[in-house]
């Protein structure tokens, strides 16, 4: 099966082989990457659709004296193969051994560690000059998806790039879509030049000073080799326009590009997409937006690119209509965008990943908070979460609650979120962040009758005394298990408190715990640093009232297992109460 | 003298103006800016540039229905003349009564708060979005500078502009400048359409998709006044390309456009410019990293556009040569250049404005401190400051401190600072972040021989009981004085430290202080929230010692005088003195 693959140790091994071995190569690892992910789940379709321009970008190029660049690197699966770990992909033991991104630590080919998007050429346009600077030879060689491209860091690159006056590579990898379909001008351009393969006179990289390339069959190895031997070791900064097939290989992954973009495992061995009834966050979102859109057509949802994350799916985005914009890949023009609907009596909510809400502060900040523009801003996976170290969500907490006018919330349960999210929208005094709870839906079975116009007012769900516990979002949970623990073990009757909001201090509650608690223990599902907690120290700071913070540590995780940080963090309801045990 | 211009109290005035007299009324506004930026200090090139295509778009428009969105807004000067605020530039009583930047406060003709760059087109667009959603007709006006198109949300907006489909008129202010000269591959491109009158095929707005219309005499209010009417009302996206001339109609501004850009008060009355040979902290690095660089070819210096703000002079960037790279208005690439260097063994140091680091936070953390790239970024004017909303430099304590990986450093004198600097480029392991300290050069006389290596050692500058007072960066000499208050109004002798470490705790250091301190005070020059001192409270949560975090409160302030802002904070050696004395 694998009889050409397992000799490929390294890149200098594709060299022995003729064209007709590199194809037999090509197909040997579409059947191993499709096995693998199958199983492990991860990144399907762009991993299918690079594996030729893979295999001739180590043929022609000598890796890692030349630097390749991958963007996002969700597509370097057939690049780890070829740099010596092939074996992760063929051996089901090793499948869980590497990570799904570029990873200097597993490989010196690996140049950055990278998951974030539009970052390539940046990056490589540094390395270019680094080269310069010390008077060597080599070739830099960033790959960046037409998807990639919408996002604002990838054109800053490419306008410093085709400044930089030598050698940078730069690869388009055009497939004809973002993880959702492509949005945005420069896109029909890109039709434009396929169409003519090439030949159009109004060319977006040719009006940026680019010397340009194309290449019609982007997934055929010898119009690659070619194409790739043509710019090797040239003196001045070109794109080679790649036309490829996300997907390629796999029936359904080429016909449904977007939802086998990244798949679950065991995805092919279902007969039919599953397709569960039970609610979630996201379908209660959507739900309530769709109504809610019925009788008011100022209502908009927003993604930035990755819809599928937030149940925004086709069939929503159809009932939406004009009220839904995917920006693409954008998150700075998203919430700017958001601001402008706001400020002009729109009613928007833009829904963001927490590891990506961190590619827009200074919108979030300048055009959004100082404007006090009235938008919604839904931050998913906000979580201390065993993930990559490219896609932590631990760090929106210190990120938003700590720019003025952001009223950031964090409901616990269904009720307090829809309730959150209906006065959100309603209201127009204050831009509102929500941290969407993570995990299953949780109800408390109880109406919301919460005013939120009155800001910083936290809840004491149960009045005890001697330790109060701030339980903030997803974290109010381990709050409730910890009072019980606290009553088993040490027969406290703790006070349970549910503050709701991150991003202010309810000082008359806090005041009045100073009568009859000794401890204050906070809880918050993410890095303490910067965070709510060490708000709360802080507010204590003159009392002699003792505080006790919890959360993550200030570190890159990298697929650590959960439990595993729960326990590294003091996050397990035993660890917590042997701390306050010592200080009682 | 100004017998036209104090006839229009609003847009609608100018329609009963000939074109004679509108060309007249322009010199009126003109003579009135010049004196009054040379009395205020102010931006003196972009406004005078703009006067003309303001009259003509007010001439057309009818704002505040059809709305102008400004770019950073520091062309804005005309549109305030013309739209009720004329006396606040011809009645030097009011000349302070107004901001430098567009404010809603100040009139219902300005949009939004902006100072920073490149916003404009999104924010636009989500006004256009939301007047369709309302079913509504008006023109949304986007106005850009040359300088702002090299950021990306410029880009990320025009992307999205283009395919709106509906009315958006984005006007590109084509003054063949940044705020220093331009950088970038587009600018070649504007070159050639420029030098065409707009006819060239290869056109970077056709290529995203635009309707585009050329005006070469930009300062020409027919030609103004004809483009803009024939584009009124359009129902697609349209971009009109207006050659102007910064600097229009004072010889000195036209022929110096960086000098002129933003002048202060006083400028035009010097027979030369002041050439000051008084040594600061610019003058030091720019004199330390030309030496380095002469005996080191790797080390290079980046400014994300205004180099004039570090000392980095046309004298400077000629000496450095190719370790120097305005890479234009564009933090993110920046950042992320910034982090292809060092990880290809060059060593680079960024400089960067407080204000404007939080236009890069994701390449902060993912193209930089996740992969632990030794770069050097300097970060200049992080002080609480009297200045515009828009330029505030308080936040960039809670922002890179809070991320993994970066060492953030606060030298309090000149000999710390070089010494920091020095082994910060040197070093290998670490990004470092340094904060350049405000206001002049201070010495404290003594070489530093410390050994920064050692992550998170604070210094103990003397050594007292019962308080603490841990003084940061420029806060350190705040902890001096106090720390005499304290002697002469309590009798404490406290001891002082130097923290020199905003992102990591002296943990060691810290606990001895709890054998013979009863209090510690944290002063820190930025927002209090999610900054240094909520670290030290949160530390000291557990033990008895009592914590006071001083700093500002986390807001926007609008030009409020610094002395207002100390006082505000309690920031005043007396103010803190009466707390300590409440907690002892």
């Amino acid at each position: 099966m694998t009889n050409i693959l397992e000799r490929i140790n390294q890149p200098k091994d594709l060299r022995k082989l003729n064209l007709e071995e590199l194809n037999s190569l090509a197909d040997e690892m579409r059947k191993a990457i499709i096995k693998k992910v199958n199983t492990t789940g991860g990144h399907m379709g762009p991993n299918l659709g690079f594996i030729e321009p893979t295999i001739a970008l180590h043929y022609v190029f000598n890796s890692p004296v030349d630097k390749i660049v991958f963007d996002v690197s969700h597509q370097s699966y057939p690049h780890k193969m070829l740099t010596g770990r092939r074996e992760n992909f063929t051996n089901p033991e090793k499948y869980f051994e590497i990570s799904g991104y570029t990873n200097p630590q597993e490989s010196e080919h690996d140049t950055f560690f990278i998951g974030h998007t539009s970052t390539s050429v940046s990056l490589s346009v540094g390395l270019a000059k680094a080269r310069d600077l010390k008077g060597e030879k080599s070739n830099i060689i960033a790959i960046i998806g037409d998807g990639s491209l919408s996002g604002g860091e990838a054109f800053e690159g490419l306008d410093n790039a085709a400044v930089l006056n030598s050698n940078i590579i730069i690869i388009v990898n055009d497939n004809d879509m973002s993880i959702a379909p492509n949005h945005g001008g420069i896109y029909a351009n890109l039709q434009l030049l396929k169409e003519t393969e090439g030949k159009a006179e109004c060319n977006f990289f040719k009006s940026m000073g680019f010397e340009y390339l194309f290449v019609k069959n982007g997934n055929n190895i010898e119009e690659l080799i070619n194409a790739f031997q043509k710019v090797k070791d040239i003196d001045h900064p070109v794109i080679i326009h790649l036309h490829t097939l996300k997907g390629k290989g796999l029936e359904v992954a080429e016909k449904n590009k977007e939802s086998f973009h990244w798949i679950l495992p065991g995805t092919l061995d279902k007969k039919e997409q599953s397709n569960s009834q039970e609610a979630t966050y996201n379908s209660i979102t959507t739900d309530y937006l769709i109504e809610k859109r019925m009788n008011d057509k100022t209502v908009i949802a927003i993604s930035p690119a990755t819809p599928g994350a937030y149940g925004f799916t086709p069939e929503f985005r159809e009932k939406m209509g004009e009220g839904y914009t995917d920006v693409g890949i954008c998150e700075e023009h998203a919430v700017a965008y958001a601001s402008g609907l706001a400020r002009n009596g729109a009613k928007p909510v833009l829904a963001i990943m927490s590891s990506f809400v961190q590619r827009t502060y200074d919108q979030l900040s300048q055009d959004l908070a100082l404007n006090n523009s009235p938008a919604t801003i839904l931050v998913h996976w906000g979580a201390i979460s065993g993930g990559d170290a490219t896609h932590l969500g631990c760090f929106d907490i210190p990120l938003i609650s700590n720019i003025p006018n952001i009223v950031y919330l964090a409901p616990t349960c269904k009720e307090e979120y829809l309730k959150m999210l209906d006065w959100s929208i309603e209201q127009t005094y204050y831009p509102v962040a929500i941290r969407v709870p993570f995990g299953p839906l949780i109800s408390n079975g109880k109406k919301d009758n919460t005013d939120y116009s009155k800001l910083n007012k936290y809840k004491i769900e149960e009045e005890g005394e001697t330790v109060a516990i701030l339980g903030l979002g997803n974290f109010f949970h381990l709050g409730k298990t910890l009072k019980e623990e606290l009553k088993n073990k040490l027969g406290i009757n703790a006070t349970l408190i549910n503050p709701k909001f991150i991003s202010g201090l309810d000082k008359e509650l806090l005041e009045s715990l100073n009568r009859n608690h000794k401890i204050v223990v906070t809880l918050e599902d993410g890095v303490k640093d910067g965070g709510f907690g060490e708000k709360i120290a802080s507010y204590y700071g003159k009392s002699g009232i003792k505080v006790l913070n919890y959360g993550a540590d200030k570190e890159f995780t990298d697929r650590v297992p959960i439990e595993e940080l729960y326990k590294r963090y003091h996050l397990t309801k035993e660890q917590i109460t042997d701390d306050i045990k010592i200080c009682l």
